[in-house]
């Protein structure tokens, strides 16, 4: 059953365990952790003495018995949450939780932090920006690096296009204040009229300078308002004036490039920065669901013959339906050469909200995936199954992300963090004096707006925030290292899981007799499977085939519409809809010639998939302890299409 | 020293405790909640058996001990944050939490729902629905609104300025889109040119008209994506085209009012949205900071006559600086008015973030506030205090809530939840067709867009979001009524010492003899009292007064760079500066001529003020076991401020 490569059993401590066979470890300590903080309270001028007595205590009894009632009643209802913890949960992106997170996480609730500023978070401002820069480093950036933590991807997203936007017409703006200030041309500033082709380095180059140069002239304090001031009432500055007024003024409309597979944030982004979601350009996916990088830059070419700029460029490690992984290194390779040949850089930006701690897997160095083949048992035989596992192209693609400009990552996805917990890194710290807004309450001095000061608030998109989520992401990852020997040792697992399961799926009714067959959408790109089953004989229209899978999926359902408790449900699966809308029909063309289907029945009616994020760190433990849950997750779909189809 | 009005003794169960009085109570539960979890973890096919067998556990000690190590680092390090819970802490606006919302949070946690979907969440989507409506409910709404919960007030702002930018332009789209459906002019979009001055709900019933108008035609699924697309298509619709073909193709610039007490959120929001910060337009407040309802009504003409337009009007209630709360009512009866004379409506959006729970204090009606006058006891002796409660003008504006567009509440304020949890509630369930996004793996059937689903990812700003929040605020909520029976008594007392916070700052000169006496900058809107001291003698200039005061804060500042530690600090104050940037001179007039100093004074060095925002649940139930905790933090105020003249 063990097929050569030892599991991880690193994991084994670090979650409280499908049944819970850590739980009564760390029950005690939630325990310490609630006595400890209530012992500080009574430290804190304990000659005060109690308001709460024992008057008021009994007072309070009726209060405290319908707390008891309720919350009962709660823990009543929040069992029918489906089992996240279980492998047997093979569904959306959630799995469990760290330990060291929800420890974390609780431990700083009772104090109750807000990550605004340090003035109501002292202890807990440093915990994010130290996290911060630990899933920095984890992307490629250097101890420079801006990043902070967010509530999650959309908002980190939303934030990185808001700086893209402003650092994209910052040059104009630049030159025009550096002219009303009388400060000298600046070199980068001077190339004609090719300020929308000024790479982000450069333009924020520019703005250090700047500011260096005000400084000399009228001193720091002095300086920077000038400088600010200048730029402020700049009429090509977006933060000010809006976009319609630097559009107008600039004659040419800006352009988001995404893949086919971005993520619908992207959209909302789009509408909420007032740029309009006609300005998002989804670039064609090749068959492995990753962005083509040759089609990139035919739009690329397109875009400047047609007068217009380039807002940003957006690549997705992760893709949220299909793990797929776009080729970053590709992308900036394509930005160096355009570069080079004078036909403009562009901001890059990678979405790794799903699938940036997949890089803990090349961290120091691309970890082993195991042998291209593993032998497991189906239906009570014993096969070979050829794994496709992710390849090179991956692994460099994550490589290359810390050559972006900003990198969104979410802790609470493939970190194993509970929620919120997402996060926003930028290469440069010179965004923060691009994002900074100024509170009264916030900071004493407003004259002090340089990069590597211990605040958070001023710079960020959002306002109160929760220390306790910096303080569970801190505890977490200061104690399981993101780098292949731990973290990425439990991911490279769950790829497997994929890889096997995509496997499974397809050799299945090689070794069993039966009447349907899995068709697998692509190879996992991480560990995502997308899937549909379709009767082994063919011939059933797309339509049909769609409707077939959706009464298979709903054995699998864990939505809150299904007729069955969620504790009578074996597994659980989730799925997805491609529509022509979205993706165009090379992507698919695979699946649909598999399917017997055209392009036309494809944009008829979309495809319906089942979708399985392998998520659980439990598939190679239980693997060595005899339950193979990744093939009776196959048996068990399997069985289920059959009776759909019978 | 108990003035006549009891206390509410239903605190004392709410809360810890100031020396964690109901700590071990709630270890209890803590304890409880833990265990609960972990047997529905073992109760969930039980017939798996173990994954994690002894010896995996002990094959992890190395671990646990790591474990143990750095929980003990952050337990010691988070002793370094202040202590909200003391009433000694009259600093920011953090205080206790609720024991329920700690615990609801907590429980959820261990489960980790994703309320994005109901599918990864589906008990804790339908409470943070039960919970958002008890909030919207509060706030003057009936149960047809739309209410969600937020990571806090800032995203809350931002989507209200969002829908309410969408929800402006929809007639101009609304016309077009029916003219090319064929569908006959609506009589709400025929009046000639003033679609601009359309009222938020005449736009949104023309919007219902028209999906009617569809779905008699052509059935409820081919109708609504022929509105849908004819609405994409227009050149009116910022979501799609962006604002500057909106505002190229209209001719007309938007403008939002907010009166200068705003929050630095909405300076943000309008970068963000790309419709810039100089189309911010801050009204002027008067000398309770205040709105001034004259000089918006004249800011509006001015607005129309220039040709522009009206994004939406801001009403704060409870400013974060001074506790101030806009009169609502009176903006809401000019609306009535403009639009009865034909001179347009706008978007009422009331930023309550602060403030929205002070409406508990109203319902189901006024709260007695208690007596005028309080007799309390000053370096010894009994004095008699006038009392400035908040006025009927206060509670007035409270009641008009409901008129407006759209609210944003913070029940990590106000609501003592911890963080993070904001809620934004809108009046009309029809803005959910105006945000509405379409997301392949959220949801089945996007042909089902109508009000009333049990959904929440695909209309709302963020995406990913901690179903444990929604299970804190709906347990607090439901425990703890929202009137002024419970939290609305709490708030009461709390206002209360806010009101004796400022009477003794006053009155202390008159009983002890001092060289200094605390002048404050209006009687409190609502808990936050904002005071500077001055020499008795006067004749400092103000930029000296500045300096004097910001040393004298250094002795309360729980700023992670003061130089003593936290449990050596005594009382907790916050601090501010007024600018002439933000306010002018009409609303600091009062305090200027009190300290001598002139406009120009304050225009040059702003005045730096020490702020408390009184929100602790024990200053009064502290009172009657004979610690007068408020009049404590004058007595040591005024000592420091004697030691800083001397």
């Amino acid at each position: 059953m063990n097929n050569g490569v030892p599991p991880f059993e690193g994991v084994s401590a670090w979650f409280a365990g499908p049944k819970a066979e850590n739980g009564d470890a760390f029950a005690h300590l939630v325990s310490r952790i609630v006595h400890d903080h209530y012992a500080w309270r009574r430290n804190y001028f304990p000659e005060d003495g109690f308001v709460v007595d024992s008057h008021l205590r009994r007072a309070s009894e009726p209060f405290a018995d319908q707390f008891d009632d309720r919350l009962w009643e709660l823990l009543a209802r929040l069992k029918a949450d489906p089992p996240f913890q279980s492998p047997r949960y093979a569904a959306h992106m959630v799995s469990e939780q760290t330990l060291p997170s929800i420890a974390g996480y609780f431990a700083a609730m009772l104090y109750n932090p807000n990550n605004v500023t340090a003035e109501s978070a002292p202890v807990t401002v440093r915990l994010e920006l130290e996290a911060a820069a630990m899933i920095a480093q984890m992307m490629g950036y250097d101890e420079t690096a801006w990043a902070h933590l967010t509530s999650g991807g959309t908002v980190a997203n939303l934030e990185a296009l808001w700086v893209a936007r402003s650092v994209k017409y910052l040059p104009f703006a630049l030159r025009q204040a550096r002219s009303r200030l009388g400060l000298p041309t600046h070199a980068a500033l001077a190339q004609g009229d090719d300020l929308f082709g000024l790479s982000p380095t450069a333009i924020l180059g520019a703005l250090a300078d700047t500011w260096a140069d005000a400084e000399e002239r009228w001193g720091a304090q002095k300086g920077y308002k000038r400088v600010a001031k200048a730029l402020w009432s700049s009429r090509f500055n977006p933060a000010s004036q809006g976009t319609a007024q630097v559009i107008r003024a600039l004659g040419s409309r800006p352009r988001l490039f995404v893949p086919e597979t971005y993520h619908y944030c992207f959209t909302k982004c789009m509408d909420v920065l007032g740029l309009g979601t006609r300005s998002l350009h989804a670039v064609p996916v090749d068959r492995h669901f990753r962005m083509d990088v040759g089609a990139l830059a035919e739009a690329l070419d397109a875009t400047r013959a047609a007068g217009d700029h380039v807002l940003a460029v957006v690549a997705v490690a992760g893709t949220t339906e299909e793990g797929a992984i776009d080729p970053v290194d590709g992308i900036v390779a394509l930005r160096n050469e355009r570069e080079a040949e004078g036909l403009g850089s562009f901001w890059l930006h990678v979405d790794a909200a799903y699938g940036g701690y997949l890089r803990t897997m090349i961290l120091p160095e691309r970890i082993g995936l195991g042998e291209p083949t593993t032998e497991s048992r189906i239906a009570g035989r014993s096969v070979s199954l050829p794994l496709s596992l992710p390849d090179q192209g991956a692994c460099d693609a994550l490589g290359a992300t810390g050559h972006a400009d900003s990198v969104t990552v979410d802790p609470h996805k493939l970190g194993f963090i509970p929620y919120p917990a997402g996060a926003i890194c930028f290469k440069s710290p010179w965004v923060k004096a691009v994002a900074r807004q100024d509170a009264p309450y916030l900071e004493d001095d407003p004259d002090k707006p340089r990069a590597g000061e211990q605040s958070i608030g001023v710079y960020v998109l959002e306002g109160s925030k929760p220390g306790a989520a910096a303080a569970g992401v801190w505890l977490s990852h200061s104690l399981i290292a993101l780098d292949a020997s731990q973290h990425g040792r439990m991911l490279r697992d769950q790829v497997r899981a994929a890889c096997e399961f995509h496997a499974l799926l397809e050799a299945y009714p090689r070794e069993v007799e039966c009447k349907v067959r899995a068709h697998v959408l692509c190879p996992p790109g991480s560990n995502i499977v997308c899937y549909l089953f379709a009767p082994a004989e063919g011939g059933m229209p797309l339509k049909a085939i769609n409707r077939f899978n959706r009464r298979i999926h709903q054995a699998f359902d864990a939505g809150p519409g299904s007729d069955q408790r969620v504790f009578d449900r074996r597994f659980f699966v989730s799925r997805t809809t491609l529509s022509a809308e979205r993706c165009g029909p090379s992507a698919v063309g695979g699946l649909l010639e598999r399917l017997g289907a055209t392009p036309q029945d494809y944009a008829e009616s979309g495809v319906f998939l089942m979708r399985s994020v392998m998520m659980s760190p439990w598939y190679e433990l239980a693997k060595q302890r005899g339950r193979f849950f990744v093939a009776e997750l196959v048996e068990a779909l399997y069985g289920e299409a059959e009776r759909a189809l019978g």
